[in-house]
């Protein structure tokens, strides 16, 4: 077992299986064997695109960056990890001795090192190495695809309750049921939320989040011919909040609103929804350029704060959430994979679902050594 | 002097000089004979347009809001205020019992009766009646002028100081050298900043700012022809850094942006330039809908909040800063207006500038009966 | 109906039922009934000591701040409720205009009127008046009953989640279990805590917590014969984190602690488990001297916060929890009585127990016209 | 010049100058020759009691921790020091990947390396090894000997800015003219406060704070015979209210208390004259079992926090703050000496001044290569 298979994205639509060097490891870091691994839409952006706005792949790179995996390694002074240990990976190894990161924000660091990310490569091979810290044991009733997940849960946890400060009985509307809204949603119930709010154009999608997650639903109306962006969406919101008995003020207001879909009419929906003195966190990416109505953000005194990855605490609190049953992964993980049908498994993430028809949410890749139906 | 001369809009362009009754005095209230009120860009705005947004003038309305006087009657349950008290006026008189008000954010009551926003008449009369913990006693050595002041100086604390968090070393940059702008970097300076950034499109403008309170100014490059404003905007950020050694993180990076202008291209720029995890406070109000890089904000984890007037504590401060010596607020008042003379005041501040071609930063208008150059 | 038959506290140990005039409100007040109101620590502390603290009976006194009732009255100027509405009531009318008011701190207005606080009558009557905000609407599956118990509800609520920050799977312990104790822990379990750490010194106690909320009870260990209390205190501590796996710092550390026992060594004692860089509420209040180790709060960074009453948004949160099923009040009322019965009520309270041995948590009396046995 | 002189407590009231090996440093380390070192009170408690707390000397453990110096080698990952830069010396290595310090509190980190608390040695030798980023830069006009005092502003600033949340225009009263409650004045002086009142039993220690930062100083009454440390610290506080025009509300309220003493009656005097609602940052530290009234802490809802060393963003405010003028800490170095006489310096630090009777605030011993009057 000394050689480390890994698919690597070579150039725009062009990926390969390649070996890899087994990576050596230093005093505190660990060597885990990945074993289940989530696909991500950066993960696909890449593979299409070749670039995610400034970060542009211009060497091979292993893709991946959602995996758990059991610990095959450990440095000399590792304290609180041994071999075997199933084990949630933290994609992202901060320089710690920035400013961000000594005050608490490291995943501002500019010096980040993170799986997938060019120009470094991900976790979709056999061996990945991390930090001794980074590598967040699992409990025994957390699953490693749980442990995959982490990656876009600890996501949700940093917009809704890091950064979005929500608490219990405050009410949220989220926009966009993809995985990331999803698992903001069910953040939200996990922390006890009184009302949760799901938009999405798909009325499928809206259904499946009124099982998982939400408390109501909404689909917005259609756009009418000729209406600018920023009239539809406040018709829209008009109607949003007329439907589901929504205010701006008072004990029918939604106390914070998350866009997770990038969508520019979302943005501007949610702006008006959103209560006075509220917050709105932006987690979604589409087009960069937005244009929101200040005139709201002003008046209301909104507080628009943008989400990035994840920092301290939020992997802790993400797995903690898992154990207790206050979050339960296993709906969301639609589609597996053996590593040999990695291919596959992203062809189905691009597509947004199966041969079969059936809408993809989460697929999982398997290790190189573990088939894709082991939990 | 039973009467209560007032200045009053009657329809778009159409202003007068109206008598009014005196207002009767509940128990905790205070009448105040009106000294020295300062024109606001609203107030013309009013004139002009007839509504700002949502709030639209339907019936004759008194302007002016930024005001000083002095106690003419105080009722029977004040304890602090006795007649002749020289006093700033808080010019948005609450509900105190709604959410809002009890929580402290009182300047997002819907049921706030404001001077001089639609349907309730402003200051520019003889006589204005208002809630005695609204009307702040002047230390001897604040003048009435600085009183009326105390207004737009109270929304730059409120969005430097309260909304902004800014603390002695921290830097700033400032978009617009208009009276807010300027008041916020004159609460910059106040609270011990490193660094003050002024940034206007017109040169004098920026060398006032830099004589007043700025340690650096900035006058952007011209747009080129067919360049989008966003890329404009981006060229622009790019070379204000360059120019003034601005960075997005440690020692150069800039703690805390404000935009005093409205305008698209300030806003766009300033989320350019702010510091990761900075924070960018929006208090000018142009044409509200803005196209902004939410690319900037989610990957930069920016903070965006809207400043909407001023709360708790912000008059005591603004009122205590001046008292102190460490805002002067004189330099800012350019031109001073008897109470007949209102309209000259009003044409003087809509051009920017007299006949003399002096520039109009704060133009002051006396009360009925008082002289327009005492202070 | 036109009388208001009152319970009055005449003087230390001399109560009587006296009839007092029907209070006339102000446009913004209601007039309610009350029909439940639970014995507070406080009111029997006025009966036997005739004080507490500076707060001096000096003149006869109603006594009675914990009630819900039903509104038999309103204002003109009252929007929200009307006549016949189910309410609980906040028994503290602060002055709304000073400096704590205004922002956001009410509890702190040194004008507030608060029910049974000398010199004002409290709520054990057939009417009370109330400012309209300060009425809350019970939803329908919300008794009476559980309407007068929102208020230790609220103080409960006010020292875990508003000054105590305590937020889904985090660790809390609390010392005493008497009525606020078991608030406190009821908040801790519906806003998600991971571990709820109860102590007490009586064992039976101990035992209702860990039915009602507790997931771990500790029973101090008995003292040394000459032993200092803070040497007993940390010997006790130390058994407690070996006994409940506790440390100080980590996934086994305690985030919250709470004193609602006044007891000097609770104090200490909740001092030496506390979490690095932890919050410690005091809400309970015995004897006011009380020596604590200050090295502990130094080297620990610890944060000792006071807990007074409660504030904006206290009251909502409250009502919602229970509405919502995640508090369960009825199991903390052991005992009811009619209005007839109060000095019954009150003699049980003091005992601690009734005649027929069982143990008191929160008697509740019914109003004049009310019988004891509906909620 | 590859020897390494140091200045070593072998035991309690044993020191001796010893030869340690010069140390070796790793790629992200410096090497820094010690130029100017502080001596501070922890330091002549090692020598005289051979323990703080738990810490306890067991071993030669080299002296000193308040120091500045020049890089005399750096580790190839180092990329902001060259040879030859003057640094302060941040004296405490924290481990970086603890909970506490991810999320930006180092200074609660268990694994901390801090010079001269055993087991690990101090800076008075020639030469001290530092992490790069411990080790910042000083401006030209900010000289060696004010580096040594970085770290003792340093707790200044984390006390003041850091913990207290001190901003312009609020008052302070700080307990103890030692360094350390000079220092926090320095601060809030820097920091823009309206009113500073300094309380110490010495009054030639009142008169040099008065001169140095103080807007207000107090001189404690004097206590009576048979009264408790409690009454006569109710009974001083009334006296300091009075004389001074002291309230716990409205705008003559003390916003933030500083205890820098230790001493009882200070920290009890300091809560009777809090603001309702403020904060006490306790920072100094005496006999660690202190008696504190309970009832002032829950009525006025105190936050009382425990202060311990400094964290992310305090040297740097530190310096920053001496580099601009705001704060002079020249006037605190009243004595000098050379490395060989740190007997000496340690003699006159603990009598409190040197035998010509002059007052010691602070005694810098210069390292082994430079001369005592060199800044």
């Amino acid at each position: 077992m000394a050689d480390n298979p890994s698919f690597v994205l070579r150039a725009v639509e062009d990926v390969a299986y390649e070996q890899r060097a087994i990576p050596e490891i230093s005093g505190d870091e660990v060597l885990v064997e990945v074993k289940k691994t989530g696909i991500c839409g950066s993960d696909v952006h890449y593979l299409v695109e070749g670039r995610i706005g400034d970060f542009i792949v211009k060497n091979p790179m292993v893709l991946g960056h959602e995996s758990a995996g059991i610990i095959s390694k450990v440095g000399p002074k590792v304290k609180y990890l041994k071999v075997g240990d199933r084990v949630a990976m933290e994609p992202g190894a901060t320089c710690r001795s920035c400013e961000e990161c000594k005050a608490g924000r490291y995943n501002l660091c500019t010096d980040i090192v993170f799986a997938a990310t060019p120009p470094y490569d991900g976790t979709l091979g056999r061996y990945y190495r991390l930090p001794a810290d980074l590598a967040y044991p699992l409990p025994d009733n957390v699953t490693l695809e749980d442990g995959a997940m982490m990656e876009p849960l600890s996501v949700g946890i940093h917009s809704v309750s890091n950064l979005g400060g929500f608490r219990a009985n405050q009410s949220i509307a989220i926009f966009g049921c993809g995985p990331v809204g999803l698992l903001c949603m069910a953040v939200a119930k996990a922390l006890g939320a009184s009302r949760i709010i799901a938009v999405d154009i798909v009325s499928s999608r809206l259904e499946f989040a009124k099982e998982y997650a939400a408390t109501d639903i909404y689909l917005p109306v259609a756009a009418r011919d000729g209406e600018s962006k920023i009239d539809y969406s406040r018709r829209n919101a008009e109607n949003m909040k007329a439907q589901l008995g929504i205010d701006e003020r008072g004990r029918r207001a939604i106390d914070l609103v998350i866009d997770a879909s990038g969508a520019e009419v979302s943005i501007q929906t949610g702006l008006y929804i959103a209560k006075a003195g509220g917050t709105f966190v932006q987690v979604g990416m589409g087009n960069p350029n937005v244009t929101i109505n200040i005139g709201l953000v002003t008046t209301k005194e909104l507080v628009y704060k943008g989400s990035f990855r994840y920092g301290a605490g939020d992997y802790p609190l993400a797995i903690a959430l898992v154990a207790q049953g206050k979050i339960d992964l296993k709906p969301l993980v639609t589609h597996r994979f053996t590593f040999d049908e990695a291919i596959a498994a992203f062809k189905a993430t691009r597509a947004g679902k199966t041969e079969d028809g059936k809408g993809v949410i989460k697929a999982i890749i398997s290790g190189p050594d573990f088939p894709a139906d082991a939990a």
